[in-house]
């Protein structure tokens, strides 16, 4: 992940552990506007930066839930293993009440805390916890740049105009992205990209943390009204859409930003393919879209924007952008049904329809 | 259009003729933030107010261009018909150069100029051209009127969830709207309604405009993320969607906003009704999808918001909300094809499908 900071250009992941022992993230909530690094020391700092959206992405918060895990083991004292599964316990129920839709962030949080099933010391399952942590994050970079590689092959000279909405990138990740991930591996392949990035209200993802990831690759892009996807899909401007996703289950139906619905049933009417790039952590192998839970979020996120008044300001404030006494609606996802999606970019392989079983053969345990 | 400034509700038009012969409107820039009213002395400041959006709406920058074919007329001090007709056809041209996709601007403004074919006086035609604007802003509310009525009988009591995209109310028109007539009408008759307003990015007319609109009327609503109309329609929260229309070709396809063809297809796909209201200017009798113009604004609307810092805040700011580097995209409208359209709300009654016969026999010559 390329970080432009003045005139330096910067290597960063959107996640570290640094040497004190804590953790630490880029604070994607005043991204670009403002660079800030949010240390977490505890377990509830990691549920703020999850819950606050310091962090967000299906993976990153999987993988900042894992860390939030690592400092809740470091941070309890005691030699007594009773005790310490106990608040393990407690702290895997508090992470994973978080945010709901995200599988990845159940799916990883239950891998780590399988590891209280052997009768390791205290002091042993905290180093546990600590190598697991860093051997899942390692890795979703490894499957990152897998789906990167895999997703290049779709991306030909015919099909260089691509849409993907929100943002799946490395701030998505850890570093790379799963939509972005073949997109930069492409860039570097020296294809001549476009990509097409819908602003993705109400949080802007798209605006703020797409186009300035792509900005710092010098990656060419035109950001878009939500509403305007419909527009350039049909008149063909877009060769092939690439989303990232919150959760797939069994059958295919994919969890992802609101609006990814919309997009999906656009491209299905005008032939357009559509794709959905995960890891492994996004896989739900027991559910399917009519039991995916849909987190809804404050209204004051629909009622506001993040806005700079020029580009020497590196105060970005809140402002109200509604009528102030309407009332707002703010679904944050959408379900996708398999039938609109045309496969799924994993890093076990492309998954065509029909999807189940592939994605039970490539995920199951 | 009821207008609450501080505890008072004033009724107004969104346009009108003032004692001194000059042109006034509600200045829609900066609405529901600060209420200001724009005045036009010459055709140039009319023609501004269209370009820079101190009014839009089909059916009110059709109006207003004809109050701008008044203006010019009656500055007009010499008694030179030959002279007269000149400035009258540069004045025609002008004005329908400023906006390319709203049909009402020419078709009101044809029917204006044609004043030109008797012989009389400058005199004469100076008070014609007033007349005949007066007339036509009285037909479109009349329409409206009838709209409503119509409209109205689609808003059953298992009917009254109902969607509009961007606004199409009395902002858009003189007064009572096209898209919100009916519910307007509805209301009056105290059906429970709950309208859902996708913000319509990136005017935000919809948070904005139909927002305030609806709640002078003590109309119920719920402002939503444009991209949150796929969730609405399908998980079954709507029951009706009505929209306004900038231009109606012969067979039902139909210029709107920049999301309306997302929404269509959203209603196709999940069968729920779609609903064009519109006044007979808004309709083409020449042109099908194909040959209309989309209109392209300026970037820097994508890349900002209009915003306050509160509700004591009467001064908005334009800021900025997205990557700043980022270049951005702006179709300002898109084209609704009639196989994905239900029906048209017009003054002369519904129509169904198949459209071309019933609009040629409504609104052809």
């Amino acid at each position: 992940l390329k970080v432009r900071i003045g005139n330096e250009i910067k290597e960063y992941t959107s996640i570290w552990w640094n040497e004190n022992n804590e953790l630490q993230m880029i604070d994607q909530r005043q991204l670009p506007f403002s660079f800030e690094v949010y240390t977490a020391k505890t377990i509830d700092d990691v549920c703020y930066a999850i819950k606050e959206m310091v962090v967000r992405g299906a993976p990153l918060i999987g993988i900042t839930g894992a860390y939030g895990l690592v400092l809740h083991a470091s941070n309890f004292s005691r030699d007594d293993r009773g005790a310490f599964d106990r608040e393990m316990q407690q702290g895997f129920q508090k992470l994973i009440q978080t945010r709901p839709t995200a599988v990845d962030l159940f799916n990883i949080q239950a891998r780590m805390i399988k590891l209280l099933n052997s009768d390791q010391s205290v002091k042993d399952l905290q180093n546990q916890f600590f190598n697991y942590a860093n051997q899942i994050k390692d890795e979703i970079v490894a499957e990152c740049r897998k789906i990167g590689e895999i997703g290049n092959e779709l991306i030909t000279k015919d099909h260089t105009k691509i849409m993907t909405i929100c943002n799946a990138g490395a701030l998505a990740t850890v570093d790379i992205g799963t939509a972005l991930a073949p997109i930069r591996k492409a860039h570097q392949e020296n294809k001549k990209l476009v990509v097409y990035v819908p602003e993705t209200r109400p949080r802007i993802q798209g605006g703020r943390l797409t186009a300035w990831e792509l900005e710092n690759e010098g990656i060419d892009h035109l950001i878009i009204a939500d509403s305007a996807m419909g527009y350039c899909i049909k008149e063909g401007l877009i060769d092939l859409v690439i989303t990232g996703a919150d959760r797939i289950g069994f059958n295919g139906d994919t969890a992802n930003k609101i609006g990814t619905y919309s997009l999906s049933l656009l491209c299905k009417e005008n032939n357009i393919p559509f794709y959905v790039a995960a890891p492994a952590s996004t896989f739900d192998l027991v559910s399917s879209g009519e039991s995916f839970v849909i987190e809804f979020r404050n209204e004051i996120e629909i009622k506001t924007a993040l806005s700079i008044i020029d580009s020497n300001d590196k105060k970005p404030v809140r402002r109200i952008i509604h009528n102030i006494n309407s009332k707002s609606y703010n679904p944050a996802f959408d379900i996708t049904p398999h039938k609109n999606i045309s496969g799924f970019i994993t890093p076990k392989g492309l998954i065509t329809p029909p999807f189940e079983k592939k994605i039970k053969e490539f995920f199951g345990k």
